[in-house]
């Protein structure tokens, strides 16, 4: 049954994949082991050095990011091993299961969902135990962004490695691996990326290679060294995702246009236009600290959210996130990450208040002062 | 250079194309006098019978529809013969120059461009002499819709063809070329179809046929009798666009499952939304009689509109359909035909609201108005 | 039901779409009158000079190319100006038919359907009356390719002017508008070009436009003077075909790319493969003057050639070209145009091979032949 | 710069990925966690049992099949478990290496690459502590296809678990997970599947499945259990590659339409042939027995293939498969999987031939016997 128009996919990420992306990743497959493809690897290990801002190297997985959290650990820990992690919402949440699963003992400093990661609580935290420090850059189940420079200044020198996701923040938000001092960001390709899901990256500094070396935890796929060994001839030890490295090669050469700095300025607006909006609607942003809202989504607390969003779905053929976890049904969520501009915004926050006051929510006029920010 | 999201297309055609056509275009070509190519050719010569309203013949033509206006006109008249036209707007004046250049006597009804063809201004002009009267039915440049079966109802019995052109109408208003009596309805592929511009046509009635044996302009590449002798088995006298073909074959379906009155539905429901709007930013909509209203776009009286859109298409990358011939800079006209759903008209409308108020205009709120509409 | 593998497309055109192209026409339209039209319209216009070998103006058409035909002819002659043809296979002799029609007289030089256009015998029939010479550059229906520079100096410096259908020809055989005195070159897109059939084109020389200002044919849609007034500042005057003009703007880059003296030596190498093949199985290849062999396609004597064809396409899901008009079932003809390259000609000619055996014809190996040519 | 026509991609995977999925592919990317998507998922679901001939679950991963080997083993055994596994080429070396990596002791079964897993030598290694032995189906570095029902029967009643690796078979050449009694079936994307690489599978057992219930390698990513569980609803419980599995559903309507009798017969067909031009060009196949002789590639001994397989790529403009591990440059692999059909094939041996030549290969005539196999 067709539906009329373009579906608006809200959610925070996957996000809309741009028609030239989709487009060149609608080319025949190449052979993996010929110069044609070694142009295109090492064209987009450049391009995501790039992205991630490092110097050092990107390992690139044929898998979700949930693939690459799982490569941060065992590349880089031995059983046993303590970390610490801080609770910052869903996500946060399913790493820190993961740890556990993979045999770490994980020291979750619990939180409220509304905040980011506390530097000063890390920093409490840390005893000489302590092997790595687990943060969500952007946590896509709140929309809470962790100040990252500032966790790695409350761990000074302690040898511990800070392990980063930023699966929702990467090409959204400002990041800087080598310059925030980061010793493996995982990231995804399916958010600020522009591109399907099923590449997941770990850019990795050299004190994360040096603790690989006698990491323990066994590990295969994941293992760096080989892919980084194949990667210096723009190969991969195993058969690439050729035609989604087709999509990375253009999504990067979008981002290139569009500058990175202006597309974290064009999120922010957005962000700011949606938090506008949600003041006009009389209701209220989970994020509490300013300083953590997020560029690449909106998370607004709403008892009963599900039902909006189905009616939205329904009515408006717009997909919204749902709460997540033990927010379930206590929230919405609205992606304005990835490919996106003004009109699709202004078209997003007005489904929002139609739906919301469908389903019977005497809401406000959030769209005209969302505007008025826009029209800035 | 990218610019990010997508382009909002609110021209009142080409209007955009639906991605299920446009992968359907993105095929191989096909041998155009094999067997797959007969099965598709009558696959799309019965869908645009549906289309149309009619059971008598559909001609194609890899053209766009000044094309098929120029097929209607030398299938049927020889050179000297008198026809009758409406001023209904710019592509009314355009047909009649075409009609003057191939060798026709125009009687031209002249109009202020606010209102359809006049029925009764038609009877009054019909003479012995009349061989076909000419109307536009949906005035892409004025937004009004001329009342067909009221012109039908009006000839009478007198002999003339009926001309009609479609091409803004076809698949976005409700029209019906064998129950009003139309003789030969023009139509284009790039509107209400959602296809790339490249295809025309011409819904032609027995009475047009017989016509045409004895019209004595000279014809060849638009003449109907060896087109529709070849279409019998699904082919062409030449080749084909057969990509074309392909887009129209996934428009068809994609028009069979919405159903066409579910469409035309939509159609005037976005209308209505759009003339809110219009009232709440205080402007004035170019149709004067309600029953003209079209459904495709809506025009909007502005002196200075040409500066208003560019800020429009810099600001939020958006294009709209200028004033032409005699309304240049006086209108600008919003499409909302074609692949279109509530939530793109809402961005719409919020983009020419602030492309309004930075051009200086002290425009009200049209955007609330219109979403009550849409929440109906 | 699903076909395995590739469509073998080897009738002389359409041709084999590359992929490049079909993803380019696989884009969103863009609204025909704003600035990113404009600078496709200038790039495309720019490029088929090019390919014309041309500094004049080239006009587009969305049309086929019998379309381009009729606008050779409407744009610059008169009912009942005398006319020259050769008669060297069908599409001469529809071009003829369509002359008449539109009110020619025609002189009409008959020929054997195994030779081009005579430059004596069409010198020998030039009188004062005649206004035009009409030429086929390569014959699609015989694979003979008429001496058009011949031609022009048989004419010395007659008045008439000399109109020249290269539309199987344009992009795949050596071709020169300006260099060759030309004035008017037909073209189309779905040959050489490697485009879909929708597009069609005229090359026009100073002495076409200043003939086209007395002609009195009546015209209207083709009419060259409002286009390349339009094609001035990148535009049309009425609705292009603009997602063909993107694929025709990828096409342009390809032959850039390779470069027209290549594109014209691997065709004029795969005619010299196919013609070692015809040998092989013992046939007799249909054109007689090696001077005018086409590299374009190959056309083969054979007597039921409907039979073979049927198998082939059946066992073998090849396309080839059957013979038409009076040499139907005579012959079968080999495209061995566009975008090809040698293991796709000997995949064709291994299939020609098995299809005359199974259909019962008693040839001898034509594929080992053509393999030495392809070594080479 | 472009290179005219096709490029021929006749490695042994990844494979020609057809039209019809790469348009599948390029398709908006949808909501992870709504109604459209649980429906895709179940249908992939569905199809894909099919393939593997279950009616247990199949465990779609996002990754490449090497993932999934990975995935078999951490689901099922535990630290220190003893496997048997057969050397039969590269790929059953390296998941070997992996087994180890992952801390199991692995009984190897030397071979000499050109025979199949021996089911004689497995039961003779069988012993009390092996708890799983692992079989490469089709050896695509070889060409040899192992005969898992014969292995299956070798094991009569002991516990041990059966492994099978079928990346290259899937698809290709007949399998029957529940009929043979397979335990864990592993599958790629990119081969038989036609589509390109990214998505690797588990076909799994009611025994594989009770024992990874006791199975003690960390595991997370791979874990079946949380998969099969979203599953039931169509979901994942990470996001999935949505566009990929857009591509799976439309290869699985394909085998649909051909019939998968029809697929491995057309396979066994083609490597016939290509037997047929190897014995004609005076060269060897690398397989010796003829039961284990692959319908999915062709290796060819040849002392220097490199350099043929480098001279067929500049000149031809194909990729074979080249000699992997020991074998390197001592075989060419010829891929005749996948999207392929009878003319590919001709094309593909032509290349083949010529290359040898012009390397300096004195060979025969291959292609005509070639031909005979294929004409039949």
């Amino acid at each position: 049954m067709h539906r009329p128009g373009r579906h608006f996919l809200q959610i925070p990420g996957p996000t809309n994949v741009p028609d030239r992306v989709l487009r060149a990743i609608d080319a025949p497959t190449i052979d993996h082991r010929g110069p044609d493809f070694a142009q295109l690897g090492l064209e987009v290990l450049d391009g995501l050095r790039w992205v991630f801002g490092t110097e050092g190297p990107v390992v690139i997985y044929p898998a979700s990011g949930t693939g690459a959290w799982e490569a941060a650990i065992v590349n880089t820990l031995s059983p046993g091993d303590k970390v610490i992690a801080s609770e910052t919402g869903h996500f946060a949440t399913l790493w820190r299961e993961m740890a556990e699963r993979l045999g770490l003992e994980v020291v979750w400093l619990e939180g409220d969902w509304r905040h980011g990661a506390s530097p000063e609580r890390i920093a409490d935290a840390l005893d000489d135990d302590v092997r790595a420090v687990m943060v969500v850059h952007n946590e896509t189940s709140t929309g809470v962004t962790s100040r990252i420079a500032d966790v790695r200044a409350a761990l000074g020198d302690h040898p511990a490695l800070l392990l980063v996701d930023t699966i929702s923040s990467l090409g959204s938000i400002d990041y800087r691996h080598d310059e925030w001092g980061v010793d493996v960001t995982v990231g995804g390709s399916q958010k600020g990326l522009m591109l399907p899901a099923g590449l997941s990256f770990n850019a990795v500094s050299e004190k994360a290679l040096s603790a690989s070396r006698d990491a323990s935890l066994p590990r295969s796929y994941w293992d760096w060294k080989p892919i980084i060994a194949a990667n210096e001839a723009g190969f991969w030890p195993y058969t690439s995702a050729t035609n989604l490295l087709y999509g990375l090669r253009e999504a990067i050469a979008i981002l290139r246009e569009e500058g990175l700095d202006n597309v974290f300025a064009r999120h922010a607006r957005h962000a700011a236009a949606t938090r506008a909006a949600v003041q006009g609607w009389g209701l209220e942003v989970l994020a509490v600290d300013e300083r953590e809202f997020s560029g690449a989504l909106t998370a607004v607390l709403l008892d009963g959210s599900d039902e909006v969003r189905r009616v939205i779905l329904e009515r408006f053929d717009m997909s919204l996130g749902a709460g997540l976890g033990k927010l379930k049904d206590q929230i919405f969520r609205i992606g304005h990450l990835g490919d996106f501009n003004d009109l699709m915004l202004a078209g997003t926050l007005s489904g929002v208040q139609m739906g919301l006051q469908l389903a019977g929510h005497d809401v406000g006029d959030g769209v005209t002062p969302a505007l008025e920010v826009l029209k800035q």
